[in-house]
């Protein structure tokens, strides 16, 4: 089989296309046939040697967490899959049900595990979820990281978002956009914030129910308060850069809670500022199989796909990561396997 | 000022129209000239003698507990409200927020206390919320008891219904209606029961996923299972009659969540049959007044109305109960006051 | 090795002591040389063909879910543990945390699949726990089942009981044991009923705040009221037997809980005594291997050990089985392993 | 009757013992004829003018807000008290259940509003709760703000404290000691944190399981991790000075929750280390009068009585403010009442 392994070099292109035998699974194992596999803003921080593990953890790594394909031969014991079934994995391995566990981060594929960025890859049974027929493989590549971690952020904390309330997600990229059609599925008003007003009308075509371009409001906080007659939003989605936590805070209604994405979040947040809007900060650190599930569950049952911006072929997989480098993208980036 | 008091002789015909002076706001109260009330099953059951009262402790109450109208005067004190703001009451009074309280049903309007089949009925200002201009008086005064309760059974348990997930309404009364608008604009697929197909269709014009027909399928549970792949529905509103409990449990998922409704819910159920699908059985006493402002923000926002199935004269006001009573209405029984 | 097989002949003395070779534990698995298990009802329940299961799916089955010991050897791929380590096994295999789901049943040891009255017994890493120095192999065995059953009742639903409220639970079984050093442990006032002054003496000595004999007060669900002067308590553990159920939410207190337990609650319960105090009934499924873990800690942390009526030698495990059928037992029946 | 005002002059010596009519209570009011008050940081803060008001707000206030007496009058329509209870009144007017709202802040008393300090005080008779015969008025005047707030950190959120796990407290001032005494009875191990050797073999004297000198060890989180075999504390209850919150995140287990407590949290927090250990951090603004209830109930049922530093007379008002200034108090400073 043909699959990607980085080279520990902190650069995108240096991971080598290379030739290996296909493992074999072993009991409690499903070899799966990789159809798709999408790219997560975490897998290029790996590629790039600015995640938290070291090179030599790195190196021959095979890359990308996510992906989606067929039941190629199941091992003994395995009583969830039979072959030919199409499936997508989990992005945390081992966690069926509620948020990440201190086990969580060492277990990830894409590093410090091998990924899925080959034609063949093995999972434990319990770490595959069935993808119906209405999501193709490229849709349902997209959903285990990003997808999970927008669905827990709205959804999964002590306050829910419910129907009429509204959400507020910074950005364009994947986990946005997944936040804006879950949100959106769900009956609230999402508001999305970008630097350009063509992003913006991709999203409102999308269903956000407002737009807000933060190079004209600077202090965009306010315009947020402005659109929710100042009370703020219930739910923050905030995946943003560096400065956007205290604005996003101030953007929250009193009481509302504001779930931290990731690699993303950066600089100092000054918890008076947090304290006295009464403020619940929440930890998203992807999420479960179920909740992976229910994102598919939802989509399925609306009739949405996922928002792929590009798909590249396999041979050209280093080309897709300087795509998702760029600044350019809506939605997720896809590598597509024949 | 014109009103109605029950004469405690188990009559609705027995209510007789008053003339009384209009009473002054206290300090902390709102006078409100009522323009619409709305009907629960509970105002029948009250008026006729079925309700937990006796009929010492309901002759010459005024009834009816839910309506909406016009401030014509405050109280000291009163810093919520000014005179001429469009307003709804809360069906619990006291009830800020959360879960139904001991205190709660002996607070309620309509018995043991003076409803709003006024010309003009009397309020503390915590037990008002403000209807926005998007919503008729009509509107209003459908909200606090049955929207409340739809409500709080599908979005304010521990586990909420979420997008994607499939609720189970029992019949095309009051609540009922409230709960497939709000489980539908919750991007839940909700299943509708009733007798008849007319109502089905008409049910399913409102958005309802799936009906079923219990006469067609005496075993309903069945078909409720068909209908969700073998898995149940996640959340359900169980305000059917006799016997509809234990089909209710088994329509509803393994570990899922049936919410039982008020005055409605009879016959005996076998705990066993409870335990072996993990289910939480919840009491649903309507709610407070957070649940009514997001009750009416989802209506709000979504630009959905309450379904009324006819408004009377406030002359014609036993005419409304005696509709009521009958089984042809889908949705809402309304008085109008000029 | 030495094990037991049921016969599927629904007697206790049909269990059969047969001799095997010991088993090899596969990848993933580890092999444990048993050293004490403990008696549930629902062992008893299988034994005697009273369970949910036909007699020829339990015929051959290794009896008893609940057991502890050491590692014995360990297969391929297994991280958790190493030969030597002391563990118990969590009840419900598979499930690491939250709780029961579909899939829960159909696992349980003990019935449908092999228990641990046996040598050494086999199973996933996942499903064992670390046993702390200060618990025996005696105490370790009694938790799984039974203690998480109690924790799960007390602290793991939507309104855990905290220090200062009050718990009612019936009888002093082994559930109820647990049930009564935890809640006891929690700072909350436990409240026990029995038919025996002598058994309540008993677990006055081992912390209960109140005993009431139910002999002596047939009503004592009112005596219950009167003790918590008239609010009644806030977490209801409900094993009682037949008829109890329905006293048991007239003992709770507007807005509690109830805890329904396994295979003993039995009769109708009326919906409407529920909801008129806003009770939320549980279905408790015993619970996942994390609150084994957390069980296991407060006892450790307390310096706390399981009630443990009388222990049986591995040679006299049907003589076990009849004294947990007798009423005379306080706490849990264990059966010891050379 | 004898009040003191606040001149609004940034300084403590600065208030004003006046003498004023006694007011009559209005319709809904209760007059309280005020045995015993208790100072917080916040009022403190109030008095030297670095609290969020400007000193025209504060200005002619009536200082102090938490307090404890007995019903001397009682307006019209009041049916909760009756004259001659003894009572203690909430911190946050018109919060009779949950989190605070947003117009929780301008309701306080002690500034915006008038406060305690004062021979009579009137309240709302919805924020007045009643003081049981086990515990004194000084005991009373403690709970409302600082009881709560530990109440509230330690109970109310999404993940409460249970028997067996820990929680980490720094200092030993009113909230602090709370938190030991209420985390002790509720069967937790509670790490308390001091500068001073003394004040640790006090706390410990209280129940606290393990004490941390934060001269001794400047990496006290260190140690915190260390005294729970590694795992961190699953609570925490953050009311330490500049550049604790850092610390107390990394002494939190993955997934446990960071309770932020008014006035007192200060400096930066990088996000980034509050997820890489999935941690939830809650803002606790105190807490309702359900929780001022179940703090006196745990209190009353455990037979604890707050820790009380210094009680000083009315006329020494001034004095017992300077010596809450000082660092030398464990507990509350308390001003009696005749």
């Amino acid at each position: 089989m043909k699959l990607y392994r980085l080279q520990g070099d902190n650069r995108v292109d240096g991971m080598a296309l290379c030739e290996e035998d296909t493992p074999r699974p072993k009991r409690g194992q499903v070899l799966v046939r990789m159809r798709a596999v999408s790219l997560n803003y975490r897998d290029l921080m790996i590629a790039v040697g600015r995640y938290r593990l070291g090179a030599e953890q790195i190196k021959n790594i095979v890359p990308v967490s996510d992906g989606a394909g067929e039941v190629a031969e199941i091992g003994e014991d395995v009583d969830r899959f039979k072959v030919g079934d199409r499936v997508v994995n989990a992005f945390v391995p081992g966690l069926i049900t509620g948020q990440s566990r201190p086990d969580s981060l060492p277990r990830l594929r894409g590093a410090p595990h091998d990924g899925v960025l080959s034609e063949y890859a093995l999972f434990e049974q319990d770490d595959l979820v069935t993808l119906p027929p209405g999501l193709s493989f490229e849709d349902g590549a997209c959903m285990p990281c990003a997808g999970v971690t927008a669905w827990n952020a709205l959804y999964c904390g002590p306050k829910p978002l419910l129907p009429g309330q509204a959400a507020l997600v910074l950005g364009t990229g994947g986990v946005s956009i997944f936040a804006l059609q879950l949100g959106h599925a769900g009956g609230a008003g999402v508001i999305m914030t970008s630097s350009s007003d063509e992003k913006l009308a991709r999203v409102q075509a999308l269903g956000a129910w407002q737009g807000v371009n933060y190079k004209t409001h600077p202090e965009w906080q306010e315009e947020v308060k402005r659109l929710t007659a100042g009370r703020g939003v219930d739910v923050t989605v905030e995946n943003g850069g560096p400065g956007t936590l205290s604005r996003s805070v101030a953007a929250t209604r009193f009481g509302g809670s504001v779930g931290m994405i990731g690699v993303l979040v950066q600089g100092q947040i000054n918890p008076i500022e947090v304290m006295h809007q009464g403020i619940i900060l929440r930890s998203i650190l992807s999420g479960s199989r179920d909740m992976l599930e229910d994102t598919i569950r939802a989509y399925d049952f609306h009739k949405l796909h996922p928002v792929i911006d590009k798909v590249f072929p396999f041979a050209e997989a280093t080309a897709a990561y300087h795509h998702l480098e760029g600044a350019a993208h809506v939605g997720k980036v896809v590598i597509a396997l024949d």
